[in-house]
């Protein structure tokens, strides 16, 4: 069988950094191994910066992005706390899942797919919330909410620690978590920061460490037991490097993402934001120019992560199936009700740049001429 | 920083299979693109062939092989079931927290660490229990258990589901999941199957898919969800070779363990079963052969992992500090109250082999003569 090559313009993954996947092949590690945890050191490193923290506790958890999630309501969730969520796509309707089987009484703030999170109508739902929890960006709908504006309004009305879903933000947009008041807060690897899936980078604050459930539900995503795996401070005295045996390290992960990080902070974050910015405008730019109408609403759109309606009378996955037979380009279809209506284009990571966006915009539009049934300059 | 190799002789992970690491640095595919939805269809029909399965809930889960104890319990454990645990070291341990975790009511039967699991010990725990769990290998002793016995046992006189953690046996040792009555089985990549840690081999049994949990603690876990994540039948029908979106499937490790698997299953299984046990009978006879105490029980010895007693007055840290920097060289040390008095030495995947053995004992009869003040031959 060949080796297949796609260009991975979807919502995620996406194409890695090369030096990512250099990091992948390496020689394996022993995970108490010295070397590997100076490596794991520097990651936890590279991810507070990444988050723009000083939190301790900023690990990758050896697990997907959901799993992040889980980690967030499990270790912080005592049963019946009022756990409100700003829903305004499928990740905010997964938090109220996630938040239920912790034992959460939740209130969903429902807004429209395709808008941002309204600070007022969260902060309207309940007067005393233990947590509140919204979606950076929204990879079902392609929207960014203002977190610095909701972290202002729950901190100044509520004492609820504030949870965030950063899996596609983290690495393509600005993320000030620290600044923000994000108290706990999880993300992807297979995004902006071009690494494969597998990890979630993981940060919480003091505070709501401070309120944690000592024997969360969860062994494995166990807080409590995780400051041990990545050398809490004070435990660095003992053996191993301060180690806590509590899980494998996945080794290759982690040193992959160790290369990834290192790739984007030494282009420097803002620099990266810039180049997902500019990605980005490029394409939602030239989208319109063909006519197209973009899903998510002005003012709000993502960078990396582009939606934009399927045109009357188009085949969504006729359209998709041409661009992947033909130049081995993959997009993603909508979400839900919106799933063969609207289109996800991601620009992340190292296809943040501009031979992408001409190369998808190209394809993109052949492709469209062909299913509305001919050359579009025929008459 | 030049790139670290080293001889990986530990507990786990070992080093990879050359297959496995070219699979992890595969161009990465989408997590829904029919070229992946053929590598993980094609992976599951491995971990079947690994497994001695013809479940068809049989996949690798997208976490380190410690959530695949937790996914096991998760999804059978009913608040208040009697769960009896066969403890003989840290595994069997860790179950009585997990299952604990979810609910069960634990019974614990302690057996002395070196010692397999005894079937009518377990038995006469308790008359009716929900679910009899137990460890194949244990990786903190070293130590193999029959569990074709426990499992006819449990058969013969029970309705429990038996729950195996087969972490350290996959793909190294005889494992017979549907001959020997396993109904949940979970396992690990970093062992006898030469693959990066990361995922957990898992299988699941239509009478204990029956009685699961219908919506478990974890929704990470839930297998429920999971089934549409591989295509269980019935979804084929649909879109994206019928995969339900549930989480971004580990692309890379799943890559990685599907080349990883092709390796041993050209092998053939029984030959590289072969292979562990000759590599683990030269490794002990050898250590014997040198005046050490072998940990485990004989007769109940793990070939893949070696447990030796660290003789008196050699200081066992610093011994594994020679063969590491002398050598590259990892070897594990002990657990619990044997820390620092047993080391635990793994042959396991590429590792099982002459040139391994040749290696290690060599090295370790070096650094013991070191360690004991001067030449052995010295008088």
């Amino acid at each position: 069988m060949s080796i297949v090559t796609r260009h991975l313009f979807g919502p995620g993954p996406t194409n890695p950094y090369p030096e990512a996947t250099e990091g992948l092949a390496r020689p394996l590690l022993g995970h108490l191994d010295p070397a590997f945890i100076e490596i794991m050191d520097e990651t936890c490193d590279r991810l507070r910066q990444a988050w723009g923290t000083s939190n301790a506790r900023t690990l990758p958890l050896s697990a997907t992005g959901s799993a992040g999630m889980e980690a967030a309501f499990v270790n912080t969730v005592h049963p019946g706390d009022v756990v409100v969520v700003a829903v305004n796509g499928l990740f905010g309707q997964r938090m109220c899942d996630v938040a239920a089987r912790c034992g959460a009484e939740v209130v969903a703030v429902e807004h429209p797919w395709g808008s941002p999170v309204d600070p007022e109508r969260v902060l309207a739902a309940h007067p005393s919330p233990a947590i509140v929890a919204a979606v950076h960006a929204e990879t079902s709908t392609g929207v960014r909410s203002d977190i610095a504006a909701l972290g202002e309004a729950v901190r100044s009305a509520t004492d609820a620690l504030l949870v965030v879903d950063a899996v596609t933000s983290i690495g393509g947009l600005e993320l000030r978590a620290d600044e923000w008041g994000i108290d706990v807060g999880y993300a992807g690897t297979q995004k902006c920061l071009g690494v494969a899936p597998g990890l979630a980078p993981f940060t919480i604050g003091e505070r709501a460490f401070a309120r944690r459930v000592e024997r969360p539900q969860s062994w494995y995503l166990d807080l409590g037991l995780l400051g041990g795996y990545v050398g809490e401070a004070g435990a660095k005295a003992g053996g191993s490097g301060g180690r806590t045996y509590h899980h494998t390290a996945p080794v290759a992960m982690v040193s992959s993402l160790h290369a990834g990080l290192g790739r984007v902070l030494d282009e420097g974050l803002e620099n990266v934001w810039a180049r997902h910015a500019a990605a980005g405008a490029a394409l939602q730019d030239g989208l319109e120019a063909m006519g197209l109408e973009l899903f998510a609403e002005k003012g709000s759109r993502l960078p990396d992560l582009t939606t934009v309606r399927v045109p009357d009378g188009v085949d969504s996955a006729a359209v998709r199936r041409t661009l992947l037979e033909r130049y081995d380009i993959e997009i993603g279809a909508g979400v839900g009700e919106f799933a063969s209506s609207v289109w996800r284009i991601g620009l992340m990571g190292p296809n943040a740049r501009p031979a992408a966006v001409r190369l998808i915009l190209g394809a993109l539009s052949e492709a469209l001429d062909e299913a509305r049934g001919g050359s579009a300059s025929g008459d």
